[in-house]
């Protein structure tokens, strides 16, 4: 499997995870200080696998509301050691494709190669501001 | 220069540039393909150096109103051939700053070096929803 495909696999496993609320599966190839800025404050963002566990509770709630998690587009750049990828997801509730069809999350993951495995060191999710 | 620095520099530097509205020297590291999640919208980001040369015009006229933009922080992971960066700017008004001290834009840079020059490649520019 080339980095390419490992890393698109990754990513895709992760918002799987996402989908079935598995916590364990959503961290498992995260870096224990990971850096993600996400997409409520705080501005620093949340830093280390604590504190991004503990950031999944309230969205997996508002999933269980209906709302999906989907990729719609994915490009993965990967280099020798160090990689990154950015994607939009449809992510929203049946009423926010309503009122915005056009409506996509943001994100931007940064990765490493450590011992030959890929491993997340950095997310950023975002809405664009009206 | 290790490429650490390197990309330090090209960080520093760049956010000169958009102080001083030189949209030569702010697009002067950048790839023809480049991608950007920028603030505002289209959800699906700024998609060329055409669009990406175009998005500044508005920001530098906002900039002119008295805001800043500086780095208060900011993480460089440089791989042998692709790399990322990430750093929280202070972006805004002496009444933005007046109204929420803490605020601060998220950036992350997608880079890959060709020719041994290093080239950006992506940016996510945003702010958290609150």
């Amino acid at each position: 499997v080339s980095d390419h495909d490992e890393i698109r696999d990754l990513i895709t496993g992760w918002t799987a995870a996402v989908r079935d609320h598995d916590l364990d599966a959503v961290t498992a190839q995260h870096d224990p200080d990971i850096v993600m800025f996400d997409v409520p404050p705080p501005y620093r963002g949340v830093r280390g696998i604590d504190e991004y566990r503990e950031s999944w509770g309230p969205f997996f709630e508002w999933l269980r509301q209906g709302a999906v998690f989907e990729i719609d587009e994915l490009d993965v750049v990967a280099g020798t050691d160090v990689a990154f990828a950015y994607a939009l997801l449809r992510c929203g509730t049946p009423a926010d494709f309503d009122a915005t069809p056009d409506i996509r999350l943001r994100i931007t993951i940064g990765l490493r190669k450590r011992e030959g495995r890929w491993v997340v060191t950095h997310e950023h999710h975002s809405f664009p501001m009206a």
